[in-house]
């Protein structure tokens, strides 16, 4: 397949490639062949799909996400951290023990995702193995891609709400088993305070022999880091904790939130390969605290950007852009200027190729990577002849689901599922 | 008339007031009679227009826009302050000397109030008095209640974007004589380093004679606050120095930003009944920094938002309500919780009753306020009967301009009027 349009996306996070009235050339596996100015006389026979003055993007990547906190939205965002979870957060959870109520909000979830423009996501499910096999079926339907996680909690946590480290285990080996190209289970413990140091340990020799990855939550909070530091008296920081688990990057790992992350555990997540999955409408919205990118970009860590719906109160990823460089901002104000800020095309190669190599050669456009892309018509903007470059960055802070006209993921184009 | 709908409104900031299909009864004159739960028998021959289950809410007050900067809405926020103003925002605001470049953005900016659900705005333009005047007209043909500025500057600024104490009081005084009751002039010095003493000086004086109200820029960030010191040097603070020319409360007056507002400035503030204009997105995008508004509610200065566009990236009320919250839970977090953070409710009123107060009553729905409404399907959000208290909830963070399906300023309902 041949695609024509204006092609936009972040090779290196400095600035956007921009190729006016391009190509991009997919291979039969969707994988690009090559991105041409003009097109090369070898393909002068393939037909080309036009997508007149319209942008070509890749496709964005969620990093941190609660799939069935999605009815849950918007809710309680009053509320502490606490009460939070126990009012709201876990009685919601606890519903995904019933399959058909499973089904309609995770439909719900797939299709907001798809709409947003999100192709691939790493997600939480819930203790609850029949649901969580059906959240990952209904994302191969989509066609979208996931690392789909079932829970493992077994403390500190309502009865309803716990599995043990056999339950767990064995899900993963199954899900493992069964896994395809576009889902593939995850190992997810909670967070430490969540898990007992048994149920931390099986996990962590079951990533150790099977290579699997591992997503979960790291120094989102003071009060939780502290508790941490109480229940891991051996560990050095947070993060060692994980680390002395075999959680820490000894197989491709995802940390969320990361706000009080310094000194030895950055080093540990540096050293270790670990990505930060940063969540700044969360942090705020859960008055967590302001996670200092650009000091783990310094440092050489690596980078990637999540949602966290429920506690982050939107799913599409255009708003998460947004907030990563404005939570960046005021560390430069409270720094007075000491730190730089991310860049509009910093925060917008987190979102899309730094998060994507969690998948692969995902999330630009260059010989190799899978043809991720949204095709997004912004002619609503675009009144005033606006540049390319002005038109990436209005469709970023002023765009939304309905400027998105196609959305493919892994070379194939994806049509609306209806969730009801 | 009579509306029947879900009516929500903040008569206090605590909570939100919620009557399930309740009744408001209009007057002729658009000021509310009375709200009721069950319609009193001296109505029951008026007919009643019934919204069903929509919601029905309090139009927004956006109390700091510029509106000659709506072209560069999302445009060059990589930018620091100074080449964001030099490389961007002068060069834009002096297009508005050509009379049908601005009637262009301005039909434009003034539709996209009205799809954003603002029905009342105070409003910067630019030096230019045609231009102004033809702002002023758009709001009075849509329909929409505004104070608009023509922006008085004469220093530290393009030569081509000056005007004198002259000019602009001149204008003024024209604009006072053809106010009505819609649409009004407001005395706009740009900022203290934008204008001369002698500037200052006699729009303090026209101020004194007319009551004309007052807006301008306080305190947004700390480059600018020494730079005003160093301009002042009798003044004890930012604001003292507008105090001195008769410009801080002598009228009624609105001070954007006030981030680095305390002490003296604070008490000035209050004593005076100025109004902060709180701008978080724009303080956000310009790294200005955080405005302690909870502080400020706590010591009994009064607040209203604005979206503060285009340093601010999007003209809806809603976001700039989400980001009020999500700031001053960053003051919580960065205080370690001593300064408890904004609910919903006291945002939301920020956003209607405490910003319509500019405008008399205005911004709630209670017996003698103006009826400034919009009603709300937010159908599609309220999948799993939610109740109304998280309906709005949802709404808020949720929501945008598809939803709203009718739209009330001054107990008249605003159809769209077409922008080109």
């Amino acid at each position: 397949m041949i695609y024509r349009a204006n092609i936009i996306c972040t090779p290196t996070p400095e600035r956007f490639k921009i190729l006016e009235h391009g190509y991009v050339v997919v291979n039969d596996d969707g994988r690009i062949q090559g991105v041409y100015e003009s097109l090369p006389d070898s393909f002068v026979s393939t037909p080309v799909t036009d997508f007149g003055d319209c942008l070509l993007i890749p496709a964005f990547c969620d990093m941190h996400v609660h799939a069935p906190q999605y009815r849950n939205l918007g809710l309680a965002l009053d509320e502490e951290l606490l009460p939070w979870l126990q009012k709201y957060t876990f009685p919601e959870e606890m519903k995904f023990s019933d399959i058909r109520y499973a089904e309609r909000i995770y439909r719900r979830f797939v299709h907001e995702l798809w709409m947003q423009g999100t192709m691939r996501s790493a997600v939480f499910a819930t203790i609850h193995p029949q649901a969580t096999d059906l959240l990952a079926a209904l994302f191969e339907e989509a066609g979208m891609s996931a690392y789909v996680g079932l829970v493992a909690m077994n403390r500190n946590c309502p009865d309803q709400l716990t599995n043990t480290a056999e339950d767990a285990c064995t899900y993963y080996q199954d899900a493992f088993q069964r896994q395809t190209d576009l889902v593939k289970p995850i190992l997810t413990p909670r967070f430490i305070p969540a898990c007992t140091p048994d149920m931390l340990s099986r996990i962590g020799q079951l990533a150790a022999s099977s290579g699997m990855p591992v997503q979960s939550h790291l120094s989102e909070n003071l009060s939780e880091v502290e508790w941490v530091q109480s229940l891991e008296v051996e560990a050095s920081c947070y993060g060692d904790a994980y680390n002395r688990y075999g959680l820490f990057g000894q197989t491709p790992t995802l940390m969320a939130h990361c706000c009080y992350t310094d000194g030895e555990e950055l080093r540990l997540l540096r050293d270790n390969g670990v990505f930060v999955v940063h969540c700044p409408t969360s942090n705020s919205n859960l008055a967590s605290g302001m996670a200092p990118i650009r000091h783990f970009l310094n440092e050489g860590v690596k980078v990637a950007l999540g949602t966290d719906v429920s506690a982050g109160h939107y799913l599409s990823m255009l708003r998460v852009i947004q907030y990563a460089i404005q939570i960046s901002k005021l560390h430069y104000a409270q720094s007075r200027g000491k730190v730089k800020y991310l860049s509009l095309s910093e925060a917008f190669y987190l979102a899309t190729k730094s998060g994507g190599a969690f998948f692969g050669k995902v999330g630009s456009f260059e010989p190799g990577y899978m043809f991720d892309a949204l095709v997004v018509d912004d002619s609503y903007l675009n009144y005033d002849n606006y540049s390319l470059e002005h038109r990436i960055e209005r469709y970023i802070y002023l765009g939304d689901d309905r400027d998105i006209r196609h959305r493919f993921c892994n070379g194939k184009e994806l049509k609306e599922i209806c969730y009801e």
